[in-house]
């Protein structure tokens, strides 16, 4: 099978090797051109521009930073849209809001072409083991014929019906997850408060119904104090606002989320916003002013 | 090793089947003596009071069923501090309040004996496979003493440090995971009500970081509205009642938790008290008073 | 003094007649023509159209229902625009967002003209009294000259600074109030299950350090559960939830709004969107699913 | 009329002052006895004990500060319950819980004794000024009776059904009371982050729906981050407690309560127990960690 790759970030490199490892044939490109040699040495071909990749390519996948980047290689000069036509796919698989999503649609159907919005869970480990989880909308003959590629990038791919609901179904999922890291961090100042070990606690939490990889992923750290970046805060927070703004839309009340929104707003007004998200804990266990009073 | 055993309550009872079935030589006694029959005919023996088999016995374990009972086998008539005295070792693995818990304690001590609380993790299917978590506080060398009797019962014995403790820690993990069901409903209904599949969305959750037995287990029954009791929710609006007084002491501020102790609260004015306290997932989703205002 | 008037709605209307009564010299404009005859009566003149009003007088009101009206009056044909120069002043009094009131200013501003935004506190009763609270930002020396014509219209007005700040101390303002509220509510729905008389409760609250006009205005309806519209609760939700994205923008945690704002959002999902906003009552109270679960 | 009067701490001896200058006979007693002389200068008898003031008077007025006093003057040697008997009357100003009262006012009336708890809202100054609000509950034949003293300690004395009433209504007040100075100073934050004018706002309150004493005097103070103590904190957030608690006993659910609560014991944990209750501003507004992390 024959795909174009667009973007070459951490997580699109280690998804187009994944393609290439599996016998698909990659035609690559990216703004920096330079990053394409790597997958070039081993075996992909290059595209100039995303027009180009778009003009040899039935599918082609694409992986971009943000809504700018997204909507400038399709809209821009060369861009994705002048090959555009009858026959061809679009898979956006970048993390973009549903207006941007939407805009990309129109467009591409416009031209004749289909579009499938497919963000992922998961980041750079689960990108290099083919472990994604990912979160399709739109197009579902697109769907079908692009499964080949989801099994070798994902371990799991769910189709979900109108473009949008990909975006949708990470804002739920990353809502639950605030919350609970939340709660958690709640937990963990009580325990320590308390007299109990906070090691202890994980240990029992552990081996318990409600263990989960997140707690005993970044509980050691956090009971240190340490929070190492693999999600920011302010992307977590921007996620719960976006959520509860979801939930204003349709109509449900959602005090333990608006609960944690806040706590996350606090720790941006505490400067931890390009830390983990896990650093809410410092929100929770905070009682530096004390002094200064 | 021989042991005592009061209290064949569902619990009480499969722990004490694991004691026979593992070699241990076990003596029961229960209020309603005719519950100690199928023990005996698996092999135990049988204690017509509480003084009774503290006489008999080295070690004597307790699992009743709430704080008055467990008060009214040690302190009533033919009860356990009749016979109590240098030697022996009583370890109370019913679910008590840290008054309660230091009450027997004190009395037990001056009788000369030893004391452990040992609430557990776990409910009737994990005390029958001998999986229960055991959240021991209290004397240290009657914990070691009487580990391998902890080895048959559960699947892990942790030991807290003072009496109160064993409380303290099951008190902390109950308030996260209602936090976490909360958590867990809002994002239920927040896909409901956005068009997203409910079934869909467990998938997700499922082979994501915040994966839990938990949700595996009762999400299925949740988005159907149903709520078998397997912890009703009045006992956990207790815990996370309890839970924010534990903070209210040791000032520890959780507002995550205070959000979902209220809709706990909710739930109790709505008539869901002795539904499972997955039900807040109703809480969350009632919309029905619409056709009456 | 010479002023024109834009829209004579319930509010503009009541405006427009203080002015007439106090002396000023105005020239009036509706949409709809025939609003214009009783002020015309009342010895206005009239404008038939909105560049015809701006072609004839130095200092231009507007106070138009909402953005679409506020922007269409402006940019329309026969508009606001076509007839502004310099050595003119426009005051828009009309309740907008700080994006509509901004392209507003940087429209009149391009022209030559003088901006002020100078959204009002208070409905039609003080309308009437010439009792509004005018909040103004923008132009301040339009402000300083047109304070005749804010005398007659308002018990008082401010100069806030930069356009943008009197919607901004509005959103403040209503914030408060809605947290208010729904405290209340809370209290109200305390004593009531407490078995303490709610009108008792209204009256102690009159004597002390709490006492304010909205409790006494409406508590006496909301004991009886009527709730009659005075400021639409989906109102109350709106300016919440913008309070709350003010907050996110200037990193400041509200956690009380935010309870309070899933309150509003609960009501609307129970279809009181159109009640007062003052049924938040309703969902504090509410138990009634319980005999359907 | 003749009144005893137990007591004379700053509230109780402005009380008593009160009931000499409006030309009631008054036997006083105050554990330090010297405290009396000042009133034995003004007119009053002295009594040694209280059994003494019971003796010689058919009401007696208690105002101790807190349950152990109030509890140790009844039931203590010497104590108000030795000379109880039919006849007398007694009245509770003191601010106790319900626990407490209802104890007092069971050993009255099993001497024969009437009882009244009449605990009060308002601090020194309207105790000076005769401007208490009572908040009386008990035997209505004892409210009546002693109404003429009542009319001049306070400016309103209300009458709430059983013992335990009081009480209640104080926590439902001071609940509310709580929520609102939380919310005030969400606001307070807010304008200042969005660079309003903080005392801007207190004029647009002052003028406005919400307006109210507790604002108009706390505010000022609390923008120069200064908390003179008139209700400590640590006393506020007891009251927010035992209020949350009440609505668990009645199953009223208060999200905004709960939430106002949490901001209360994070002060607490910064160091602001003995500051106002107003010092929760300190909570809202708090980004000090930021240097930290």
């Amino acid at each position: 099978m024959e795909v174009g790759f667009l973007g070459l970030g951490i997580m699109g490199k280690a998804m187009a090797v994944n393609l290439l490892r599996n016998g698909f044939k990659v035609t690559v490109w990216n703004r920096t051109l330079s990053r394409c040699e790597e997958l070039v040495e081993q075996g992909a071909s290059m595209g100039s521009t995303p027009a180009e990749v778009v003009k040899k390519c039935k599918y082609i996948i694409a992986m971009l930073s943000d809504p700018p980047a997204a909507l400038s290689v399709v809209f821009g000069k060369d861009g994705v849209l002048e090959q555009m036509c009858t026959g061809k796919g679009y898979i956006d698989m970048s993390t973009v809001d549903t207006v941007t999503s939407t805009k990309i649609s129109e467009a591409i159907i416009e031209k004749g072409g289909r579009f499938l919005e497919a963000p992922v869970s998961g980041s750079k480990k689960p990108a290099e083991d083919g472990q994604l989880i990912i979160l399709a909308a739109g197009d579902k003959s697109l769907y079908d014929e692009v499964m080949p590629s989801f099994d070798v990038m994902g371990k799991k791919a769910f189709f979900l019906g109108e473009v949008g609901n990909g975006a949708k179904m990470k804002l739920v999922v990353n809502m639950i997850m605030g919350s609970m890291i939340t709660a958690f961090s709640e937990g963990l100042a009580l325990a320590d408060k308390s007299g109990l070990s906070q090691t202890t606690l994980l240990d029992v939490l552990e081996l318990g119904a409600i263990a989960n990889p997140m707690f005993k992923l970044k509980g050691p750290a956090m009971i240190q104090e340490k929070f190492p970046t693999a999600f920011p805060l302010k992307h977590q927070q921007k996620d719960m606002r976006l959520a509860l703004a979801l939930g204003d839309e349709v109509e449900v009340s959602m005090p333990v989320a608006a609960a944690a929104n806040e706590a996350f707003k606090k720790g941006i007004s505490l400067g931890l916003s390009d830390q983990d998200f896990s650093a809410v804990y410092q929100v929770v266990k905070e009682s530096s002013a004390a002094s200064k009073v």
